[in-house]
């Protein structure tokens, strides 16, 4: 029976206040308006950004709309889709994306950034762009976490935040693509623009990081070195291309003099992916003057970096990165690609393979640093989505 | 009479302690050593960071070596060269250089940067390479500031810290390329990499500010706002290319706000030509997200940028510059022949013609912001060199 034009039920993981673990529930997913599009979520990767956003403190808890569905790292397959869409068609494999790429506005039509804006004061406060949510739960509005929604069964999204790819593509391995993985990888080829043969640092081995450390050794750099203080995750490093791993806690001086010692006086290219200012800080000073570059990949909404104004003069850069600088919509089928023509590793970065219900164990695992992706099947076997209403 | 392999008795304007003006004595210049070249300086400018590395205070005081002779922004004629140099010769007119280009190093070899370090440590100190300067008086060493000093009518340098112009070129126009000027055009041009139709501010209306605000015309920006809490300095902006000017001493809300006001959302590129680390913080603000970026370019050794990561994640970027990224010997002749066609101003830059003895009016004109620039001749008709001892 089609579910085309229905509300959908099906299970999702609603993160009803903050600080509180999510809890398994039957919502309702309504029908896709006029350009979105109705996934029927198949995976979903569980990143730092969505345990943050429920039990993080700062300054933004008071703008986070709850009950809310996270997730933002799923792949599935396009169910139906609403009036005006022309992309996309039901049984399309795609991947939702948080950062849309409407192909229209001044900052698509640029080379220089990724960041389109289309939608993006809604996506952020969990709206679609009209305004509303398409998931509901005990009749009450659901927010959509920055408007994709992957802990659910099925999600709607905008047709602008969302792209194909290929249909051989296993999802369960590339929904890792819709953030972290993305997000490392383009921080070194795209927006750091390593060059071959350089000198680069990887601070926090993480996800992220990994991937920036692949993006390294994808630009050829010499040396990779990775940083963290738990040494747990120098063997993945080693596989994914670090040539060396340091831990800041074996070392009685700052971990900026330590790597300055190791490369002759800094390094290159420092990436920054844990999303801490100290680290920030440690990450620019280990930079190199004359040329050294800084990439800000971690996601901080609340903190100054503070940096020698000296040093910045002596011929550094900063520079955040965002998604990796990737163009959503048309570069994630080619990081597909790169996968499939195994020129990206995926399966290295999946320590757990969960289903939804034991979500907040992927949680668990990701804060005591025993994963690095926990993926979760949205429907196995046991858990199909339960059709229509 | 010959000089050539004499100690040269002449006039300097000696900086014997700190905070103390410049007093004019009668010194001593012993011959160029291997590798050296003595220069007749003719003209000098008097920049900001000889009144701060005189009256400023901060951390770096106690390394400040006294008595010295300040002065980095000066040209002249060579008057002999010591053993093994290869490129000088008497008579040939020449811009002394506080910034090296060994032309053998792997910095110089790198496009990436103008950052030479060849003898670096050394001259910080205010000596020359084998750890000593060429300038006595009263039976005293005087050391050489950033190995140049040009408040002395003559003055020793390593031949790596000199370029030599054509003949033509008017020594009392061009010494200004030996720092400010090419500082600031260089930071639009070089470091800035301004792009043709993007909107520009340039924080900081002195001589720095107005060569980066001339450098960002001779880039083909559409907008160029110059920002200055002194509104005496806008019609020299205008002049130089400033398409408009603000006073934030004008406006009850934050200088970025008014730019983001103005410019729907933030300028393309920010030049921060103060040396204030609350200047910049507005400067690195006032960019737009997606493609920002903010070059320092105002000289501090004492202070923290302090800046929003949630800004730089949104797509901006931070750099400082040094001598505007010029790689000094090869490209100061080049922008000699910019302004020997026109295709550079200077003459525009020069608010005062003055000689050495009135040096401290100089430092006096700069700090009441009633100067642009005061040029220094020292060899006028009335104060010849005095000879060989």
């Amino acid at each position: 029976m089609s579910t085309i034009g229905q509300v959908i039920k099906c299970k999702a993981a609603v993160a009803w206040e903050h600080g509180k673990s999510l809890v398994i529930e039957d919502v309702e997913v309504a029908p896709p308006q006029a350009h979105e599009v109705r996934v029927k979520v198949c995976s979903t990767g569980v990143c730092h950004t969505d345990w943050e956003y429920l039990y993080g403190t700062g300054e933004g808890i008071e703008m986070r709309p709850f009950p809310l569905v996270l997730g933002h790292e799923g792949a599935g397959i396009v169910e139906s889709v609403g009036p005006g869409v022309t992309k996309f068609s039901p049984g399309d494999k795609v991947i939702p994306l948080f950062l849309p790429q409407c192909g229209e506005c001044k900052r698509c039509l640029s080379p220089k950034t990724n960041q389109c804006r289309k939608n993006w004061d809604k996506t952020q406060m969990g709206v679609l762009a009209d305004g509303t949510s398409r998931i509901s739960c005990k009749g009450q509005q659901v927010y959509q976490f920055i408007g994709v929604s992957t802990f659910c069964q099925y999600t709607v999204v905008s047709d602008i935040s969302l792209t194909k790819i290929r249909n051989d593509a296993p999802l369960e391995k590339v929904c890792l693509l819709g953030c972290g993985v993305s997000t490392g990888y383009g921080a070194a080829l795209k927006t750091g623009q390593v060059e071959k043969d350089s000198i680069c640092a990887v601070f926090g081995l993480g996800a992220v990081g990994l991937a920036a450390v692949m993006g390294c050794l994808a630009a050829g750099a010499k040396r990779i070195i990775g940083v963290d203080i738990n040494p747990d995750k120098f063997e993945k490093a080693a596989a994914l291309g670090a040539t060396e791993c340091v831990n800041p806690n074996d070392y009685s001086e700052p971990i900026q003099e330590v790597l300055a010692e190791m490369t002759g006086g800094g390094v290159d290219y420092a990436f920054e992916c844990v999303g801490n200012a100290a680290v920030m800080k440690a990450a620019f000073d280990s930079t190199i003057d004359a040329w050294g570059t800084c990439v800000i990949v971690g996601w901080t909404d609340r903190d100054l970096l503070s940096i020698d104004i000296l040093k910045l003069l002596m011929g550094r850069t900063v520079k955040g990165t965002y998604f990796g600088g990737w163009k959503s919509v048309q570069d994630v089928p080619k990081l597909v690609d790169d996968y499939m023509n195994q020129r990206l590793k995926l399966d290295e970065f999946i320590t757990h393979n969960l289903t939804l219900d034991q979500i907040n164990q992927a949680f668990d695992l990701l804060k005591c640093g025993k994963s690095i992706r926990s993926v979760i099947s949205l429907c196995d076997s046991q858990e199909k989505p339960e059709g229509t209403s």
